[in-house]
Order: C-alpha cells, then sequence, then structure tokens
C-alpha cells in the first residue's frame, strides 16, 4: 500500500471485488475524516458488481462520493469500428436527508442486457442504440449486440469520458487500463482500476446546509413543467429508491429461469 | 475562507470569473503538494469562459484535474419541459507528454451557440438536438433555440450528470445551485459554484508510469479501426491541441462581423 497525504494506493489482489470496493470506500471515508478529503485508488481487483452501491454507504453515512471502475473494452470508440473503450460505470452520490442523490452510470448509452431484454420482447430501443455491421445507426437490439457497436451515450462525448475515466484510474491506482485489461481474459473486469474519492460535507457548510442544498436542486428538478411524452421528472437514485422500498416490502423480483438455475446449482453435490 | 484539511473554500465577490478559477486552479495545486489530492471549492464567481484553460494549466505542470462549474439553467431536465438544468461544464485533464488529455464537456448536446452557428448557414445538427415546442425530437436548430427545450447529452444520462454537478458544486462551496443562479439575472454564469479537484501523479506512479499509461490509452484509441463514416479516431484534447498549434503558427481566426465590432469598441471615446 502506498500512502500519500489524503490518497492511499491498494493492490486488490484479484479478490472478490465487492469486498475491495466496500474496503476502499470505508478506508477513503476515514481518511476524509482526516483531511477533508479522502481517495483510495484501487488496482487489481474484480468486478465491483453494482456501483452505486458504494455511492448509497457512504451517502448514508453523510459523505459526499465520486467513484468509477473501468472495465474491459465493449464499445468502439467515437470515429472507430473495433471495441477499444470499457463502459467505465461512474458514481457520483450526495447526502440528503428525504433520499440520497446517486447518479450512477455507465459509458455506453444501453447496456448488452438492456438490448438482449428488449430483443427478447422483440422490442426496439427507445432512441438509437448503436451501429449495425454496416455502419447505420439503429434502435434495433439485434444488430447491435452483432456488432458489438454499441453506442457512447452523447456519442463523442461519452466516448471522452470513458477514454478519460479509463485513464485516471490507471494512473492513480498505478493499474491497467482497459487495453490491458483485455489481456487478461479471466472474467469481466478481472485486474480493473478503480478510484473512490470521498468528501465529508459535515466539515465544509454543515449537515443543515447541505440538506437544504440538496432540497432545493431536487424541489426545482420536481418542480419541472412534465413534457407531452412523460409523466414525471426524477432526481438521480430516485427510481432506484423507490425500488429499494418496493422490494423491503415485497421481497426481490427474481426471473424464473435465473431462479431454477440458481436452484439447481444449490442443490448440486460437488 | 473556510480550510479542513486539503479542501480550502472561498467566496469569489462575483469577480472576475478567469482569474478566480485561475486562482483556484493554482491553489488546489499547492494544497496537492501538500496532501497528494487538493481541492478549491469556489462560490459567487462569474463566467470561467472556456473551462478546459483549467484542465490545460494543471497538465502542463503535470496535475491531473476534475474540475467543474454549475450555470445558470438553460436546458430542461429530462423529462420535463421548461428549462431546469444549467449545462454544467464537466473538465477532466491528465498529463502527457505527447500531449494532454483534457476532455471538456458541458451536460447539453450541442450548445446553443452551435445551434446558431448551423442555423446562421442553413444547416440541420449531425444528430438530434433537441424538442420542439410540440416536444418532437429534431435535428433542426432554429424550433430546438425557439423552444429551449436542448437535449441532455445521452438523454437521461446527462440531465442526472447536471443535476448532481450542481448539487455538489453548491454543496462543496456552500454556495449557490442554478435554480438560485436562476434569481440573480446579472449575465450568464454570475453567481456560480465551482469545484476545483487536483492530484499530483508524481507523487504516487511517478512521472514516468503516469506518461506510460496515458500513452497506452491514447495508442489503444488511436489503433481503432476507423469506422465507415470517419477518417479518424482521436482522444479528448487532440482537436484542442492541433487548434492551439494552428493559431500559433497563423494567428487566431476571428469573425470579420465580431472583428468590426472589436475595432468600433476601441475607437470608441468614452
Amino acid at each position: 500500500m502506498r500512502q500519500v497525504g489524503a490518497i492511499e494506493v491498494y493492490d486488490g489482489q484479484r479478490g472478490p471485488g465487492i469486498l475491495n470496493a466496500l474496503f476502499a470506500t470505508d478506508r477513503a471515508m476515514e481518511l476524509a475524516d482526516e483531511h477533508g478529503v479522502g481517495i483510495v485508488a484501487l488496482r487489481n481487483t474484480t468486478h465491483w458488481m453494482r456501483g452505486g452501491t458504494y455511492g448509497w454507504r457512504a451517502a448514508d453515512r453523510g459523505y459526499v462520493a465520486i467513484s468509477w471502475t473501468n472495465t474491459e473494452s465493449c464499445m468502439p470508440a467515437w470515429g472507430g469500428e473495433d471495441t477499444r473503450l470499457g463502459n467505465n460505470p461512474f458514481v457520483i452520490a450526495a447526502p440528503r436527508k428525504r433520499g440520497n442523490v446517486v447518479l450512477d452510470m455507465a459509458m455506453s448509452q444501453f447496456s448488452y442486457g438492456k438490448l438482449q431484454a428488449a430483443r427478447l420482447k422483440g422490442k426496439n430501443m427507445p432512441f438509437p442504440a448503436g451501429f449495425d455491421k454496416h455502419g447505420r445507426l439503429t434502435s434495433e437490439p439485434g444488430p447491435v449486440e452483432e456488432s458489438m457497436r454499441i453506442l457512447p451515450m452523447g456519442y463523442w462525448k461519452g466516448s471522452g469520458l470513458a477514454i478519460v475515466l479509463d485513464l485516471l484510474a490507471a494512473v492513480l491506482s498505478e493499474g491497467l487500463p482497459t487495453n490491458a485489461i483485455d489481456k487478461i481474459r479471466q472474467g469481466s473486469c478481472t485486474g480493473c482500476s478503480q478510484v473512490f474519492i470521498l468528501i465529508d460535507p459535515r466539515k465544509l457548510g454543515g449537515k443543515t446546509l447541505s440538506d437544504q442544498v440538496a432540497d432545493s436542486v431536487v424541489d426545482s428538478v420536481h418542480g419541472s413543467k412534465v413534457a407531452e411524452n412523460s409523466t414525471e421528472v426524477l432526481y438521480p437514485g430516485e427510481s432506484a429508491l423507490r425500488n429499494r422500498n418496493e422490494q423491503l416490502e415485497k421481497g426481490i423480483a427474481v426471473d424464473d429461469g435465473v431462479w431454477k438455475e440458481v436452484l439447481a446449482l444449490a442443490a448440486r453435490k460437488n
């Protein structure tokens, strides 16, 4: 482990990505207690699963978080045809008494999972999802799954953000960028690099001010005049919070096919 | 000024936004020298003009920078019709000997400036630019300038990122979010909030490693197979560097009309 002031750099030893990311988040909070801000950069780790988890964890404890991971490549750079960029999920979280504000977004407009789900239902995506193998922009999921030419969010903008997030994650953690992760081939995200920046707003303007500002931003968004084809305007994390509350009440919905697989695995004797 | 470990918070007193942002960048570099990372949060400042300036400045001096500003509202939130979000330019910069990597992007897919320029040339945007006043997605600039319903980059993604960047800028600087800047009405960005996060990679893996990683990422992007409708694949900051070199050689191109206005202003006696 390397320690420089408010920054610590760890080798995740390809251990369980969730445990590594929880450790990194918690350690960055401790560093923030000491320095106002704490950064943990983590290299050589594995899939952190849902990135939002670490944002919610930090915000629940009163911290602001900026975290991201790089991944193996799954998307062409803007203007390119072959997959060279990761979807590099990016998380920004802020505490709010009436519901944390948590953005958790990948750099592709749609995930391959969303494309598959739409294809299985025979549906198109609501907006162009990528290029088919002939370079035609299309909302049809199948041809984009086939070409692997998914669209970066905002075209060149998501491409650019994916590139700099990859570069920063690798530089700060002394770890691997996407093009080197591609050579490992031991499962999604194995060998990836992550950054966790945690800040304690209670040490700045304080909890009351921080909550007032967060409410002001959320109330302004909620006060939007609703557009023709929409029913409501949400802040980042609002639908995740609803889903979570529904799950706490009714349990977690699991796909029947997946559940059968889980049961079969559980019944198997090794 | 409030000082907490590696973080300093300043009131910009609505002074010249460029000088305030230069000061904030330089001060955050000093804090990074001491703590590995330095953060300056700046409230009540004015327009910083081109955000990339502060990224280039930091990267030229060997630092990684993550900086952003909020602005007055100019864009609806996703699902909304009235302008509630700023375009909140976001800058990420990393040093690279053979050319810094600098992303400088606003949260709208296109700026009103780009829409105006296309309209004056009688051209459409290359992709949908926003909704017209009837809620129809369109690439025509005029109807979007009229409705002020420009599209966030990546639809809901750019909307979400604009919201959290606004919230964080206001919370960390103890300053104003977009909805409060809207009430000031003393010119674009007057009263805005900014954040400057500076990190020194020389204190981590060192300059040689940092350059190697940056080259690896850039070389991988440059190695892309070029798509059908493209001629090359660029990294963030590459075209800005080209423009800059061209300007150093040939001078800065100025619109004839604007230049006449400048000369007229210069000739005016007060």
